[in-house]
């Protein structure tokens, strides 16, 4: 058979092996060549942080299909009729000629080969923080095999006794998961206010909290200011307030930018965001060069604005669309982000899609939110505990964001709010969602649609809420609302917020009206454990003439601030 | 206050609690009397085969509130407000009087009570078959707290040898699992060809090879002719085709009936399934007589047809409503069901949500089909099985219904399929869905996205598929295909249908293309152990000339069949 064209993609990773597969799927006759710069091809980058903390030991399971069959150019060749060389850093993309140059970085050979199409999917390069030392031994990024090759040998080796992780994102709180190990005094270190920052303050207090409990330290509001080290190894960092802390290892984990020098010294347009502009067919601003993954902006879904998704699923879902339409025409579409994601955090989960709240509010949204806390099962199943906060936009009711985190199963929640903002739902909508329901696997009233339930109270004006946050800040303003503790006494007497409340349980209010406040102006905030009791009390006291009663949500369970007991 | 009005509530399960209670939230200051039959009250009857299982000893706590109070009359009138009544049974409705007459079964007192509004939630019935010996001792359902202590008991005691179960549904299969214990045999006895009829056979053929591995007989296609007893007690069923099972011990899980006897006495419209007619507020021919729960009928949300569906959520659910529009007036909207499902069969999960395949052409739709396995997680994560059968409309593409089954994570398969319909996505839609991944959650292109990229390339004929059960019936029928498995040697020698197949595995196959038939125009059937080798084998083949060429779906993973090994 004669050759029909050339394909040539650039990197191996997730995207541009995903686009050479489904290029080879739409022409079983064209070439396709995939030019990989590093030894090893198909890594599953996401996996590096449980080979590095021992959930597994075969290394070659981040580079095999289900079969077992691992990736490299003889698979390629054989199973896939793709040549994929690795170890071959392209230097140069010469567009007028359609024409890349390369270097075999084993060999130190250069070769060029032409393409009737090119996808660039380069990935993207760790940031690594501006100040000295970096060089030192003992700095690393999880960014590569090598690097997790790196952590899971310092891992076994256990001869770690302090390690600083710069970054408290998703990578690092996966890797300090991973590094927690006996004997090991481990210190996360972010610049920002809060962890995990696709999630509002106060859900990420939830899991900065669980993680403390872990007996990791975690320290907010200060980065850091240098590497500190001693004949070239490092022996410590210090932070922007002055702070030194001895280290033996650490992990930075500060973010990723779009891997995007090849595209712009080739002249390829470079969104704002910093990565390569392409279009809902994943072409570039050259018509004959597509590109997916880690160095592309995508459409933001809600917003329509241009952002940075570097998250593997998306990669391989842009590489498919990419690899089709180099071989086809443009064909495929891809639709863009809503920021679904997704983490374990020791015993924690913590998830989201679409907007938080304060990224509704800096994109023009008229935000509202609720926070709603329950187990995800029946207690007699052992349910585990599920904190979330939905945002949705004022006026329609449309659904903008979810954000869930605990020990319970975030998964479910997450995937049905992401499906519910691709569908454009509103919370009317979710609110008599027909859902999967047994014992083993929800509660009767499933926590979403009981999180939706909440946010249509508030939206009716019926419950008044204030998050845990809200209510901290009055108390810490001086303010002295009625605090309405409405749960049972022997609950009461196990926790308990201590910030003046009262108890009343929820069964004896009716009865016990006269201990409440006189003054029916005054602001009252009741709350319970999780939440219903204390919207019921609220709604007594509504009912008997108090004029500005409150329930704050998610109750004792989402009050992420120290308690009294 | 002055009272300003009355609720009454018939039934005290899981509508009629919601019902009055969301009443209450309505209005402070109502009356509200629930009268319940039983002597308990808020059953959390879904959870009885885990509590005759042994998964907790604590029967109360299917009675409790999350904070661990049980729901008795005194918990309703000190922390809702509402008069409940046990033990108390409705004997007629005056709707002329707009009055209930009704009977203490402990007293034997009778009295009567006008409503304003009255909230019918009288449950279902266990349907019985009409075969002889059916008061034997010995002989159950699983439909009341008496029930469940009685199984509970049994399951205890441990004297029991041999158990029947008659009927393969839900609740079978649940009674299934919890009566599976050391030294007991156990038999399903379904009437019907298959177990769990809300799927399609072929998917409800690998939930049946599990039960049958757990070591319990399943007998499909035979229904029960009689109970044999002596003495009074119950000794063994006499099926319809003569076999006979000895038995100490028979549950009846052949289904249950809408409760409307009190309605329909009282003349309200019941509609042709047999359930209480009611429009979407919940309302019945009565305006001021309102139903929710087992015993009305609701719309089908994808064929607009009124149908059964007794599901606990959705009881709840509707109660919410009923609740709001008889204390407020039409208000809330309940919009239907889409029949979602699951349960937990052993070490097995299997779901559904929408119609299956059958369903659907039943119901006029030009229905297309596909069928995906795949772990859930990545081999790394020790991923499990899912198999997944999906049902979209040929013409339109949108997403019909969702099956599916196995050890893996069906919960979140089957709570994002029934979004997807909420949210009336095509498959088009689920495509490209940005949805939660990280490694410990979900392969990075999720099972259901890939069951939808099948299902792409099925509607565009890329993938010429045929499931499991089309590839038997065609070997059953004498047609000689030619099969090709395209997985590697050392599966075949572990794992093969042995079904007169060829093994040439991908990576060899386009240099041994001369092994292919010589007629480009005979069947080719190629597969692997899940599906995506079998696919790529089929575009190779494709490509170099042969015209008739499919791929079997799921592969391997899906054959519900004996195989050779």
């Amino acid at each position: 058979m004669d050759i029909t064209k050339r394909i040539i993609v650039i990197g191996g990773s997730a995207a541009g092996p995903k686009a050479a597969a489904k290029a080879r799927r739409c022409d079983e006759h064209a070439e396709i060549v995939l030019l990989q710069k590093s030894p090893e091809l198909s890594m599953a980058s996401c996996g590096y942080p449980y080979y590095v903390g021992g959930d597994f030991d075969d290394r070659n399971m981040l580079l095999s299909t289900p079969a077992g069959v691992v990736r490299d150019p003889q698979f390629y060749l054989n199973a896939k009729g793709i040549d994929a060389r690795i170890s071959t850093e392209v230097t140069h993309i010469d567009r007028s000629e359609k024409r890349v140059v390369f270097n075999n970085l084993m060999s130190g050979d250069t070769g060029s080969l032409n393409y009737d199409k090119l996808i660039i999917a380069t990935g993207s390069l760790p940031k690594m923080p501006p100040v000295p030392g970096a060089n030192l031994k003992g700095i690393t990024t999880l960014q590569s095999m090598h690097d997790a090759d790196f952590l899971r040998e310092a891992h076994d080796a256990g001869k770690i006794r302090k390690a600083v992780i710069i970054g408290g994102g998703l990578i690092g709180m996966e890797t300090c998961e991973a590094l927690q190990l006996e004997g090991i005094e481990l210190t996360v270190v972010e610049m920002l206010p809060q962890l995990l920052t696709f999630l509002d303050f106060d859900i990420a207090k939830l899991v900065e909290n669980h993680v403390v409990s872990k007996g990791v330290n975690v320290i907010t509001g200060n980065g850091i200011a240098a590497f500190m080290g001693r004949d070239g190894v490092l022996t410590g960092v210090r932070l922007q307030d002055g702070t030194e802390l001895s280290c033996e290892l650490a992990v930075v984990a500060v973010g990723i930018a779009p891997n995007v020098t090849l595209a712009r010294n080739a002249g390829i347009s470079i969104g704002t965001t910093g990565g390569i502009e392409v279009d809902q067919h994943m072409q570039t601003s050259d018509p004959d060069i597509y590109a997916a993954g880690d160095c592309v902006e995508l459409v933001h879904r809600i917003t329509g604005k241009k952002v940075l998704a570097p998250y593997g699923d998306l990669a391989n879902l842009e590489g498919r669309v990419a690899g089709e339409n180099a071989m086809l025409g443009n064909r495929a579409i891809f639709p863009g982000t809503i920021h679904s994601g997704i983490c374990k955090v020791f015993d924690y989960i913590a998830g989201a899609t679409g907007l938080s709240e304060s990224s509704a509010r800096e994109n023009g949204f008229d935000a509202i939110s609720v926070i709603n806390a329950s187990p995800d099962l029946p207690g007699y199943m052992k349910g585990k505990l599920l904190v979330s906060k939905l945002v949705a936009d004022r006026s329609t009711g449309r659904i903008l964001g979810a954000q869930c985190a605990g020990p319970g199963n975030v998964n479910r929640q997450i995937a049905q709010w992401a499906m519910a903002i691709i569908g454009n739902l509103t919370v009317d909508d979710m609110v008599n969602a027909d859902l999967p329901y047994a014992p083993p696997f929800s509660l009767a009233i499933d926590h979403g649609i009981a999180t939706a339930h909440l946010m249509q109270n508030k939206l009716m004006r019926r419950l008044k809420g204030l998050s845990p946050a809200n209510v901290k800040q009055k108390l810490d303003h001086g303010e002295t609302p009625f605090l309405l503790d409405a749960r049972g006494q022997d609950e009461f007497n196990r926790t308990r917020l201590g910030v003046g409340e009262m108890l009343v349980p929820l069964g004896a209010l009716r009865k016990r009206l006269g201990e409440l406040p006189e003054n029916k102006e005054r602001e009252i905030i009741a709350y319970c454990q999780i939440g219903l009791r204390g919207y019921e009390a609220a709604l007594v006291l509504e009912a008997n003439g108090w004029k500005n009663v409150k329930v704050m949500e998610g109750g004792i369970a989402a009050w992420p601030y120290p308690r009294e007991k």
